[in-house]
């Protein structure tokens, strides 16, 4: 499969500078991409890095200075180059159709049209999928599950009983849905568990990463508002209510009970305590550890969480704090003797 | 199903304040019970909330003051609720009964009475599944593993040759029981493994979350002491031995070699560096990074963890820092001079 | 199964202290085994230890000072004990051969000789399988991945479409690898999917844990670099380049497009921000977070990540910081007086 640059002009929406009949063979990032293949530049101040590209052709931003490389100038390179990319990508595996023999679908779950079920899935009592949902090999739908349109359940994805997804929700590979919520009590010198007796409601236009937990609600539902995006490794405690269209990076931790509003951007590997709600637009960096609430639009960083700045005012007095102690220990023994004269004196 | 409130007081043990024929058709928290279910407050002091609440009745503590609301009296509410949320629960999906035909059973294992094996489960060479156990879909338990009774093995648990389970023991969904350790020595330039020839046992009454890991012991067993709780996405070196009622939140990592007590509470995203000793009852706070043994009792705290008032403390004056770093500059801009004046002085 | 120590003393090449005839029936770690077991000894200074223990006999360095139990002396205790506790292992279970009928696998996949393919597995379209490869229950090879030769994948591992892993590859249970990077951008108030069309390459002789999820490149590959291994529950992002013969240990996560060179050591719980470059020799201690790129040998620590040295004075510092805060409200309330003084007498 080639293109020519003018070929892919027109599909980029750009302009050639360069030879438009030359060919290219495929498109990738600009580290990996050969002579035969077309890469991007994102912003045309980073125009320089084209020179230690191999790549044999570039989108590049409108703005870019001159280059004496092949170019298709575009408005968006990105995303011109996610289409040019769809050109060069390899024909999908042929779509199997229908439910594989080898699933082992409940005679009670209702299933809708065009749903595609690989082997060794396993859907169980009264379970309902709606239409062109794929339902990947192992995946296991526990009871009374509920699933909507155009969903895709990677490999082993897992729903425990009463999980609902909305439309167009995406499910990685190996991730738990609806598990028990940590929850017990000491009694009598036994840690005696709290019944989880609620589920799992996804929004929408969800996605979550692979490998990653959201745990059933123990009296009510544990929630994921629409558009909402999970990454890998991330666990979400029972009963957190995550609000609409937020993006929460791998490896975070949400304990139990947590709010968020919508847009909120959680970095990787941080900590919410249980019962923390983030207001609309909160932003926490990574690594952070919260514990308390967030105002709308709060930037918070750190271990305990603060205030952004506040924090970046404290890490850069880190860098000082050893000179600073002994900058103290010296004025603390140049003051004995003024001071103990000053005592002397009084 | 609907019940009256003087139902559900018969249920509960406790006595109704408002009418005693209302209906009530669920159980639900707080914020997600409507106005036909009814909801619990756990403590007598957070009566206000139950003004905030949508649902139609409550349960509550004796010592709550009066409400305008109908409520039912209890000594425990959360014990209470629990017995009145189970009657409204679904009934649960027909189980199964015996070994389903679509699994993999070896012909040397040995299954006890009334065993459960759901489809494309795999039961390995040798293996012995107790009593009572209930083996979710493609649950794979190798070769030579011994299950004792009453245990649940969720979906996609994978148990590694020569686990050892307790009775009552529970397992969710994608976690790995005895997968090797992490033990290379650099031989040639090459990481050349060290062969992990040891198991897992994991004691009676332990419950296990999702995606979690426990590694295989290198020469001897990695140990989880009876009743102790793991939680979702944590990491179990090799060689560790959990002591018996732990609690372990999700994403801590104990690393190769620990040791804890009895009754270790470990909160979430906690590390622990290898060979610590953690003594009975120690409570490590989240996010903490335990580099040192513990004292019965003690409570660490921080990364590098030391005893919680001593890391409190150091938080507390961070927040001053930026500030003393400043003053510090004053006080010796101001000093040249009077220190100056002493030195020509002496 | 029982040994003499004098063929114990054949196997380890040393020589036996105290009875050769003595028989031993096991081979355990110094706090796992019996009377009847052998134990090792790892360094000589460490000799107090063998009292501690059960174990009827000990390997032991050539160095160790004379003990009163019995022993066998080599020059490398580890390599030796390995070599004895290979001879005590049980006799594995034995290995089923060929494709099990219960696997689905693809009529246009090339499988090689002498594959075990355990049941449940899915060997999907295209898919190329090397020699001597064994893909445990539950395995999902996606369309067009290619295998090389000696590979293991543990149960229900799962590779995405276009995974080339090469010779001697061991992935553990649960592990994804090509599962969609973490890529959105805001269009319109959504969050808009940019397509993750490369995938995955991983080196001879990588080893990969359990649970850990890899992600395939947006437009290019994600690296895993000859002889590397990689802990479980660890995350690496998109478009990442991990040099050779890395260690990678449990639950680090490696965001987007991070470099890495040859033998770097990254700890537990570790986070990489995006783009950032590891010179070959890093080593990043446990729990840090690293923004910036490294030099060669470079040793890393903290959150952010400083040079070692650096971070463990700030550490050590941190100790003092309250005293030293109080310290300097006594310098300055000392302070008005003499310098009051001084500016009354300037």
């Amino acid at each position: 499969m080639e293109h020519t640059l003018e070929e892919l002009a027109r599909v980029a929406g750009g302009t050639v500078d360069g030879d438009p009949t030359k060919k290219v063979r495929g498109a990738r990032s600009l580290d990996a991409a050969g002579p035969e293949e077309i890469a991007f530049l994102d912003h045309a101040h980073r125009f320089k890095v084209v020179e230690g590209s191999n790549a044999g052709a570039f989108l590049v931003p409108l703005d870019t200075p001159p280059l004496t490389r092949p170019v298709i100038r575009v408005n968006e390179p990105l995303s011109s180059f996610i289409k040019v990319a769809r050109l060069f990508q390899k024909a999908p595996a042929p779509r199997p159709v229908g439910i594989d023999h080898r699933a082992a679908v409940d005679p009670t779950a209702i299933i809708g049209e065009r749903v595609v079920i690989h082997p060794f899935a396993v859907i169980g009592y009264k379970v309902e999928i709606g239409d062109d949902c794929e339902i990947h090999p192992g995946v296991v739908v526990s009871a009374r599950s509920r699933i909507g349109r155009n969903c895709i359940l990677h490999p082993h994805a897992v729903l425990y009983e009463d999980t609902v997804l909305g439309d167009r929700v995406v499910i990685h590979a190996g991730t738990v849905i609806g598990a028990d919520g940590f929850g017990y009590r000491l009694v009598n010198k036994v840690h005696e568990k709290i019944p989880q007796l609620g589920n799992v409601e996804v929004g929408n236009d969800c996605e979550i990463g692979a490998c990653t937990t959201v745990d059933r609600g123990t009296f009510g539902p544990t929630q994921l508002g629409a558009g909402s995006k999970i990454d890998n490794l991330v666990q979400v405690g029972h009963n957190c209510r995550i609000g609409a269209n937020n993006l929460i990076v791998s490896q975070t931790g949400i304990a139990g009970s947590c709010t968020t509003g919508a847009y909120v951007v959680i970095a990787g590997q941080v900590g919410l305590a249980d019962h923390v709600t983030l207001a609309d637009g909160t932003v926490v960096g990574a690594k952070s550890g919260v514990m308390r609430n967030s105002q709308p639009g709060e930037r918070l960083l750190g271990a305990p969480a603060r205030p952004e700045r506040d924090e970046k005012r404290i890490l850069i007095s880190l860098e000082k704090l050893p000179e600073t102690i002994r900058e103290v220990k010296r004025l603390t023994a140049r003051h004995v003797a003024p001071n103990q004269l000053g005592e002397q004196g009084s």
